[in-house]
């Protein structure tokens, strides 16, 4: 029997998943879509009776928007709700605001789908005098500079997610909390194959969908017994392939 | 000069409001109007250049949604949002869900002008065997029941909500961070009286507008050199004077 239960969600789609553009640690808002998903994740987590003690999120507003709606949903307004950068989407680095089809027929697909999906070889860097240098931001100001990437491959994100989710997360859900977390496809593929133990080489063709809440049923030694969407599989393998299609050039 | 500059925003018009039925403790939400009011005190905010560092509110989704698009206008969702019960409305005893007119019908318009002004008078006291009874509520179940109040006067308010002024808000303003509270228009004037050192005689009076920003410029020892809203003198005190009309019988 499970021990532990905790329910992570993907934010919706955001204005720069819209125009296709790498987004990364660039704020980018909600789309309407992105609006309705959030609501539509609340609704789901509703209908199957879920309830949060308290919710983690990134500090990135795509995340913590899809949170509010599925808090106002559930009538959660009132939990405990920590932001943290650890749980920011993958940087994209220099490739941040870049649009994923003219980059794929610029440096050709092979090359994007290496800065997509390989799990060690980073996106270019940005420079510190690049006026996207995040360590500028207001919002990044309390981090010691060196620990704001100027690019991460999802081994970087692996190893600066981790710290939040031992430190924070899995305290509280050995306090008997109910946990949501609402984040990136890459903190939480992060956390995920932390979880589940997937290789290396198997971690690229893993892509979790927006909006879906997944729940992981874990044992008393925080180890998976099952995990699920909550959402028919149509629905969930439409939502996967959407994202895996993403960065390949326009025909 | 100002060592401190703090904002204080009480929330919009809710639906028990609108109703015209004493809120308290119970948790409704904003009506459109109050929605409006809240988006309202973040373009105040955002047209004056205010930003800042850490967020207070209370447990109450009324308090926390203007929060919210306060937040949403200022592009400031990643920053710290603190909710404590202790900044929650006065509780307003066996008199929440009750409608303010009819009560002045029925008990006189000068014992409902006590209940909701007296200094030290408290309303009618919820039992513990009413539905409405406030330690029930999952969110208050980290509370020890003992200090759940069954209602309050002003007086109690004070008492109950200084703690989390020294404890929580005024060591953020002492490690330089810039402060926003979204709260009631009783746990406001608990502050207000505590800051101003304003007479048990004189509190009665007071009436805080809702979605108007309150700057307070704090001295080195947090002593209030001045005091303002962020609207002209016409919007306060009509917006002041809407306050203190509820309550009255219907004519």
């Amino acid at each position: 029997m499970a021990k532990y239960t905790i329910v992570f969600v993907r934010h919706g789609e955001s204005e720069w998943n819209q125009q296709n553009l790498f987004c990364g640690w660039h704020d980018a808002d909600l789309s309407e879509t992105g609006l309705a998903e959030a609501k539509n994740a609340g609704t789901m987590l509703k209908e199957k009776g879920y309830t949060f003690d308290i919710a983690f999120t990134s500090l990135l507003k795509r995340a913590i928007k899809t949170l509010y709606f599925v808090q106002d949903e559930l009538d959660l307004h009132w939990i405990p709700v920590v932001r943290h950068w650890r749980l920011n989407e993958r940087h994209y680095g220099a490739l941040q605001g870049l649009n994923k089809s003219e980059t794929a027929e610029k440096y050709g697909e092979a090359q994007v789908k290496i800065w997509r999906r390989s799990y060690d070889t980073p996106p270019p860097a940005l420079e510190k005098s690049d006026k996207r240098w995040s360590a500028n931001e207001v919002k990044y100001g309390s981090i010691d500079e060196s620990v704001v990437p100027p690019c991460e491959c999802l081994k970087d994100t692996v190893i600066r997610a981790l710290p939040f989710w031992h430190d924070a997360i899995v305290p509280a859900m050995k306090a008997g909390k109910r946990v949501i977390v609402s984040a990136h496809g890459n903190s939480l593929r992060a956390i995920v194959k932390y979880l589940d133990n997937i290789p290396d080489s198997e971690i690229p063709e893993l892509n979790i969908p927006t909006g879906i809440p997944l729940v992981y049923e874990l044992d008393e030694n925080l180890k998976p017994i099952k995990h699920y969407y909550l959402a028919d599989e149509a629905q969930v393998k439409a939502a996967m392939e959407k994202v895996a299609n993403q960065g390949k050039a326009k025909k």
